[in-house]
């Protein structure tokens, strides 16, 4: 049996981490041994990245210093989390990827698309994942949301036309790449999305 | 008049830290306004990815990692200091830079010389070190020296043979590359050391 890489992503607010927990549970019962992580992090190394990343003390932070960061990150968890759990058979559940980078640096903040394009290749190689969830809503929602559960970090305290042009970028991946992305609409209360997740979980566990 | 970027670069115990001071001392007295930094670090970010390259708490980071926050400290500090005092025409007198990368990941550890060199090309454009003073010594004489100053980082703790391929590999660009580095003998005597970087400095401020 080989291991699935899935990843969740979207802006903030779309109830990731709620549906995580789901896809974990529903796939822990179809019989998979899942590993559930986050990015940036999901090794102890990267948590301090994330820490580094997040946090308000380097808010003046370089668009290139923050996107290197972004990727030594995920260069580590790949080599120490991803990786391995593939070559278990193991599926992996991830709380943002690669997309991310794209939608926040890319179509946030300004940069090339082709320059993370580069630093992608450079480090995953052919890697990528199997399938990206897209929890798309709208973005009034989404940072309604958002900040009633905690305060602004680095990223959250950016403006809505931030989060549109962040929102479009990952719009634009996933039509870019049908058969890998599954658009979730995230507008929906918790349940009605939790059956969208269902539905797609259902198809790729048959 | 037009800011100048010049970089000591070697293997421990090669007298650098010594040697700039003297640099920076010259050519204040020569007139210059001239701003002294190193990496990895340089700023206040860049410190605390070194601390997270150099101490012991991540000994076993992938070789990707390390490369990648190399350069992550590497960006912010062109943005930050280095191309902002250039541009001031001040000279940059640099502990460490790029050719470091190259001889501790590339040679040192085996990563792709080429792999650097997109790495290079990413972060920094088309800039490149005006001169690189290569401070050469014997791998036994320079850890020797090394070991009696303080406690072995993640870098110092390497072996003879990790040296020795950081002391070709510096080599190496030095040849490729003559009109950019000045080779200085640096198993001499500091007093001995200092007058051949007394000449050199006296060459380029003519």
């Amino acid at each position: 049996m080989v291991g699935r890489f899935i990843v969740a992503d979207g802006i903030e607010g779309a109830g990731k981490t709620t549906q995580l927990a789901f896809m974990h549970e529903y796939l822990e019962q179809a019989g998979y041994s899942v590993v559930v992580t986050r990015e940036p992090g999901g090794t102890t190394l990267g948590e301090e990245i994330r820490a580094l990343l997040l946090g308000h003390r380097h808010d003046g932070m370089a668009l290139t210093t923050e996107t290197l960061l972004m990727f030594a990150a995920r260069a580590e968890h790949l080599e120490r989390v991803i990786r391995p759990a593939l070559g278990r058979g193991d599926w992996v559940l991830c709380d943002r990827f690669t997309d991310a980078t794209y939608a926040y640096q890319g179509g946030g903040r300004g940069l090339a698309l082709e320059q993370i394009a580069d630093l992608e290749t450079w480090v995953q190689g052919h890697l990528r994942p199997d399938l990206t969830l897209l929890f798309d809503l709208s973005v009034e929602v989404g940072l309604a949301r958002a900040g009633k559960r905690s305060a602004a970090d680095r990223f959250e305290q950016e403006d809505q036309a931030f989060f549109e042009r962040v929102r479009a970028t990952y719009w634009e991946r996933a039509l870019q790449n049908p058969n890998r992305y599954r658009i979730v609409n995230a507008n929906q209360p918790i349940e009605a999305v939790r059956r969208e997740v269902e539905s797609i979980l259902a198809a790729i566990t048959l």
